[in-house]
């Protein structure tokens, strides 16, 4: 089992972008910059964003991304399943009914144990990720993070974000 | 996110062998035709098993496989592991050191924030796996499954299995 490396990225920028002052946003290439990521490579994680609403895109000269809702709104689990898709890791095949013991299809009207115990594990997962803000995250690195590299990632902001002319505020 | 189908595979097949007599073995020939599986493609999954202590594989005209220990000390994550490997779903790629925010190598010695609470979400569906027994699957489908189906299965366990000549049984 394997988790995209999408999820990184997606979580880092998302974390990045809630530190934006009011409804200012961050372009894509400072973003990639950031982290050290291509650019076109990122585009498809904040595209999956943006479509999961959890980011706003702006365009225009001043544009680029923001949070679509207060940070205290989005979780782990929100955007995982925004990178990920949200079908679940164990995709039951009925291989039950594939062979010679196949027998009336009345007999699978119940779903498989099996799938059911590792569907019952998937849910645990999920809700360890839903139990995560990303207000948490944020919150926890300005604590708990080295203070260098924190003042450094709030100094990496402060440079690259852009102010909106328009009067509107991130949702909250 | 998603897990291998090796992973129905080799659950299925493991629940399958706990129904043998004793120390009989099934062969693996066997095991693919009540899936419907190519015998090649399971092969790869009983020989993961297998490595990981889960199966035994004994050699010889009657040969075959059989539970390595009793099905009550088989859990779903260890069958989840031997197919899957070992290594979290969520690998950290440090990305936070990437960028031109990078600073001196002290500043990360703590792990990342977002690394561990997915790898905290991931503990939590792993703990959820490790409380299923493959025993526990077993009982279920014989107490809840449809009753043909369970008898069918049991027919085809009864029709494949191999008895042992040597007196070692089972190891529990």
């Amino acid at each position: 089992m394997k988790l995209g490396d999408g999820v990184e990225a997606a979580i880092h920028c998302a974390a990045t972008l809630a530190g934006v002052d009011g409804n200012s946003t961050m372009p894509g290439a400072a973003l990639a910059e950031c982290f050290g990521l291509s650019p076109s490579y990122l585009l498809k994680h904040l595209n999956q964003l943006t479509a999961a609403r959890i980011l706003e895109s702006v365009p225009g000269p001043a544009g680029g991304y923001r949070l679509a809702r207060a940070a205290e709104r989005i979780t782990l689990l929100d955007i995982v399943l925004a990178v990920e898709g949200r079908e679940p890791a164990f995709r039951c095949g009925e291989i039950r009914q594939r062979g010679p013991v196949k027998i009336d299809a009345s007999a699978y009207v119940k779903p498989c144990g099996i799938n059911a115990a590792m569907l019952r594990a998937e849910r645990a997962y999920r809700a360890a990720l839903a139990d995560v803000k990303l207000s948490d995250i944020v919150a926890e690195y300005a604590a708990e993070g080295d203070p260098r590299s924190y003042a450094a990632s709030c100094a990496f902001v402060e440079r690259h974000q852009r102010p909106q002319k328009s009067a509107s505020s991130k949702q909250t």
